[in-house]
């Protein structure tokens, strides 16, 4: 079987494909691969969001006696599906916040460098450099084989590193670079934005010390979502946020005199956490456990294999290069494809032909494959236009000069 | 004129009175004193929010065009609610979040000590002892005469109050404090929290450095909307965020190697902002404006009026005192009234007789006017319902020990 056909079949074949029902699809032909920036918005995340809104309005401040453990609550949700228990996982603040409360806190324990990854998402080399800066620490560029680099450090304090990379959606080895990090006298701190919800995450069965992550690609809780932290247990006692607010108080009303931290994961919240975004989280997250995350992440790897063997069949000899592993455990959800008119093509893509992907500096455009609601059709179709617009030269036309915005 | 009558004439004179309609108030009985906690549900900022959520539903990742800058613009749009220029104020993060960034931006570049208030809100007080030991600075309480304590101090960095304090209803003397700050050599941060919308502030001509604010009291974005911060435009360059984030970076989608702060405001944004919550702000910050501070502080010093008026004549002799300052020009929005039961009165207000003020650590219990929405009558109705209430001893069969959450 080849061409559409097969792409028909494994859409017929799909167990998760009634999931696709459960998101506001009115896109007319437009072919959505993006879930890996911004997710969709779900039938029940309206649902949640519309009911909290109410919720506001006739409880008023009386809400609170429910909303107030609401972060811990949406984050003992969220563990099931990172492979964590109950009470280490808070949903609250910005990926860039809770990833510098965590840094913050291991430099202020631990002796030694920071390692990072230079390729590594913007926001995460940012707030690490600057910390590694502010503790007068060593950053070290994890390469591209951290757990090899890690051998040959000096003393460590933190790793950091992104499960999935943003830009070549190759899926890290969890398991190893954790244990190389111990190995070094590090604390492992893994960044699951680009994987939780789509890829499988075992972060106890590592032996992860932190993580945080992003819940509106994958989770689809809207734009500008809180994130989420995890701290393991074994840690929550030594470790302090350097952000002390009242949320993070123990008795927080009592309004004492010191600052002292909560026992346990509450510690790591800072100020009044966002009562509507997490409503919208924990919307995703129930409709990612309903799912299953071994189903989801089957039909991610059935999803981003059919798109790079079109890439081999169609786009290989137009001047792609495939920019993602070709081995599917060393790959997330996301295809990047790399083209010298990368740019134009993407901008050709969405203007020309109602196929919606992204584009990261300086020459990919990256594919991203939701699997709760992207078709094997819309893989197809998908390239299939991209094909034809190459062919017919249309991308020429666009701005040669990147200025998109996301 | 006096009793009831007294209170319906104000509301029949009242200019705003049409402005009630604009709120969800389906409360049956409920007279709902705690706007200064969390305020109502606007019909705008429901639309606002609602259309929001769709936008996202049928926009996804092509929305952030607009989203991108959302909170610099919902800024421009608080800027003359709080005395501010365009460029000067972002909405973004929590209130606790943003005191943390502009306090430790202050430490990192001017010595000397800071100058806090003990009786201060519990988030700043926390986040303000935490800075100073972490830079290692002293940290001053202000006592109840702030510039006098100002003038005995040596080197001060960084004077942080609040204009209005939780827990009195004082009004805090802007313009002389923050004087009195300069004169000291310290940088001047107010919170605004308790005074934005319904307080005029005045934070240009009173020559203020930094603020915060909170947008969910009288502002009524909802429960954990983003807070805001202002930053004049004089020291926007040499501050710089300790949190750096992809957000605060100069061209952040050229995803560059080095953090390079953004010249101007934007340089204070951390993570991914909340696109929800800004719109929401957006919708309360505009009602305000509508409304007009002035035509706000009018009202809202009238209602603080009847209270203190029907404080003194029926309160006082059932063993009350009131604890907000009696000039006008040196109280806020809300009274507090002090009695040694103040606990079990306020749980039986709200219990028995349906009337929501709330209670502050050790015997205050608060009543709160939100001109946009509460009338004379609601003021009188509540007292008038605690009056009875303490006759008939009905808040002796209340718990004793405080519990309460917000």
């Amino acid at each position: 079987m080849s061409g559409r056909a097969r792409a028909e079949a494994l859409d017929a074949a799909d167990p998760l494909a009634g999931f696709r029902d459960r998101f506001v699809t009115a896109d007319g032909g437009r072919i959505y691969l993006d879930g890996n920036s911004l997710g969709r918005l779900g039938v029940d995340a309206r649902a949640g969001l519309t009911a909290a809104i109410d919720d506001w309005g006739a409880r008023l401040v009386g809400g609170w006696h429910d909303w107030i453990d609401l972060p811990a609550r949406a984050g003992d949700e969220l563990a099931p599906l990172v492979g964590a228990s109950p009470g280490e996982l808070l949903v609250c603040d910005s990926v860039t916040v809770n990833l510098y409360k965590l840094a913050d806190a291991v430099l202020t324990v631990r002796p030694g460098a920071v390692v990072l990854a230079e390729s590594d998402f913007p926001t995460d080399r940012y707030v690490l450099a600057g910390l590694a800066a502010r503790h007068g620490r060593e950053a070290i560029d994890a390469g591209s084989d951290p757990s090899q680099t890690l051998r040959g450090c000096g003393e460590v304090a933190l790793v950091a590193l992104s499960h999935v990379d943003y830009r070549s959606g190759a899926l890290a080895d969890m398991r190893a670079i954790t244990a190389a990090a111990h190995a070094a006298g590090g604390m492992m701190l893994w960044d699951l934005s680009h994987s939780v919800g789509a890829v499988a995450v075992e972060l106890e069965r590592c032996d992860a010390d932190l993580a945080v992550g992003c819940t509106y690609k994958y989770l689809n809780a809207g734009p500008g979502a809180p994130g989420f932290l995890y701290v393991h247990t074994r840690h929550q006692h030594a470790l302090r946020s350097p952000i002390q607010g009242w949320f993070g108080q123990r008795e927080q009303f009592a309004m004492g005199a010191e600052y002292e931290p909560a026992e346990g994961i509450t510690r790591f919240l800072a100020g009044t956490p966002s009562v509507l975004g997490i409503e919208a989280v924990r919307a995703g997250a129930r409709l990612v456990a309903e799912a299953g995350i071994t189903a989801l992440r089957d039909k991610s790897l059935g999803l981003t294999a059919l798109a790079i063997d079109l890439h081999d069949e169609r786009l290989a000899p137009l001047g792609f290069e495939l920019a993602t592993p070709r081995e599917p455990d060393r790959r997330g959800s996301h295809v990047s494809l790399a083209h010298p008119d990368g740019w134009r093509i993407c901008r050709a893509l969405i203007e020309r032909a109602d196929v919606v992907p992204d584009f990261r500096e300086p020459d990919v455009v990256r594919l991203g494959m939701a699997p709760l609601y992207t078709r094997f059709t819309d893989v197809w179709d998908a390239i299939e236009r991209l094909v034809r617009l190459i062919d017919a030269g249309e991308h020429l036309a666009s701005d040669p000069t990147p200025t998109r915005v996301t």
